[in-house]
């Protein structure tokens, strides 16, 4: 049986954004696991760390970006089982960090659940790398911030919270609609984060083109305007 | 003037967390600022650089743990005076995140408005070095997260996000005490993630024992305990 899983975050497109420490853990495992959306598709995580380590053996493990966790459920488990019968230790990549919105979450806890060591490598996630091409912090001093997965409640704490990040969404302009009349925010876009295809925009809802964000990749960061 | 300014984020204790363009970036800028909180007291930042970077020429810039802004603002514009007065390309380096509750992010907004070119690195936050210490996701699927300083409005948001951080505070208890009696929520506190001191918590409130985690680099993760 498998003796420890890595869960490794790569972080984002820029491929220097690795860690010194994920490097390591890639260099000396037996074998990589590399999540792939469909059969067939390239695995984003997959080419980022690919230069690095292109002499080692990898084999892909099917998450489908559907919604039904049922579904899911036999996906998960299929994973579960090909990393199980590794016999020395192996790393599961995942795009950003494995602790924030990653599907390796699952298999994190059917691991744990069969009494296998795992240990987290953290990846920078987009929601800095974004923060870092919109070139505006987050949060400073004592602002409170949420993470609105689909622009879930927004409404409710859309006059609470002085930063709040919505991702997971390919329909960022709908989930946005509630503050189209808003002067008192400032939107800043970012799609794929530090990838090559980066695309940044700051403005008001209705300066900014949305349909160049239709990207699962992503996100929107609302920003209270301080008067 | 100064060329170029990097606002480093050096991650966490571990320094294997540092990311490979941090690394680049450090070697290659001709001076490192590295922030101090009191005079003659060391520079957690510089601590975890230091190896990699022990050529390299450093000056002090002090920003003090204190919270009147006014006074704090004579602080950034020494910062800034200091920086500005360079010549080449410079690093400021930052402990976790530079987005995230970032010291820099006032002598950034500074910069900026004198028209310096500042571009972040992006480091490890201690955000998700604590969700790796407690071997647990902060949140996946559609979970809402939020995170609030000195864990203001806590009793306000205890019912309405699955994941809530409680950062950048001493009195983590006090804090928390609002969900002393409640069963529905696991709490994780985690001290000084990935540096040798580092410890670890998991539990009900009156299980912790919280005089381990006075320290303003603890942080709490309030779970929601799904049924």
């Amino acid at each position: 049986m498998v003796k420890k899983v890595y869960g490794v975050g790569v972080g984002v497109g820029d491929k220097k954004l690795l860690t010194l420490k994920a490097l390591e853990v890639l260099k000396k495992v037996d074998k990589i696991f590399v999540p792939i959306s469909k059969e067939g598709k390239k695995s984003i995580a997959h080419e980022i760390i690919k230069d690095y380590v292109n002499d080692k053996e990898v084999e892909e493990l099917l998450f489908p970006m559907i919604k039904d966790k049922e579904k899911l459920k036999k996906y998960w488990e299929t994973a579960l089982e090909k990393v199980l019968k590794e016999d020395g230790e192996v790393a599961i990549i995942t795009i950003g960090d494995p602790t924030l919105y990653s599907t390796f979450s699952y298999v994190w806890k059917l691991l744990k659940e069969n009494g296998v060591e795992v240990e987290i490598i953290n990846g920078i996630s987009s929601i800095f790398a974004s923060a870092a091409a919109l070139n505006m912090p987050l949060v400073e001093g004592d602002e409170k911030l949420c993470i609105l997965p689909q622009g879930k409640d927004l409404e409710k704490y859309i006059d609470e919270f002085d930063t709040i990040i919505i991702m997971k969404t390919k329909n960022l302009k709908e989930k946005l609609a509630i503050i189209r009349d808003r002067d008192d925010y400032i939107i800043g876009l970012v799609k794929r984060a530090t990838f090559e295809d980066e695309k940044v925009a700051i403005g008001r809802l209705d300066e900014i083109d949305f349909d160049e964000f239709n990207d699962y990749l992503s996100l929107a960061v609302i920003k209270r305007v301080k008067r």
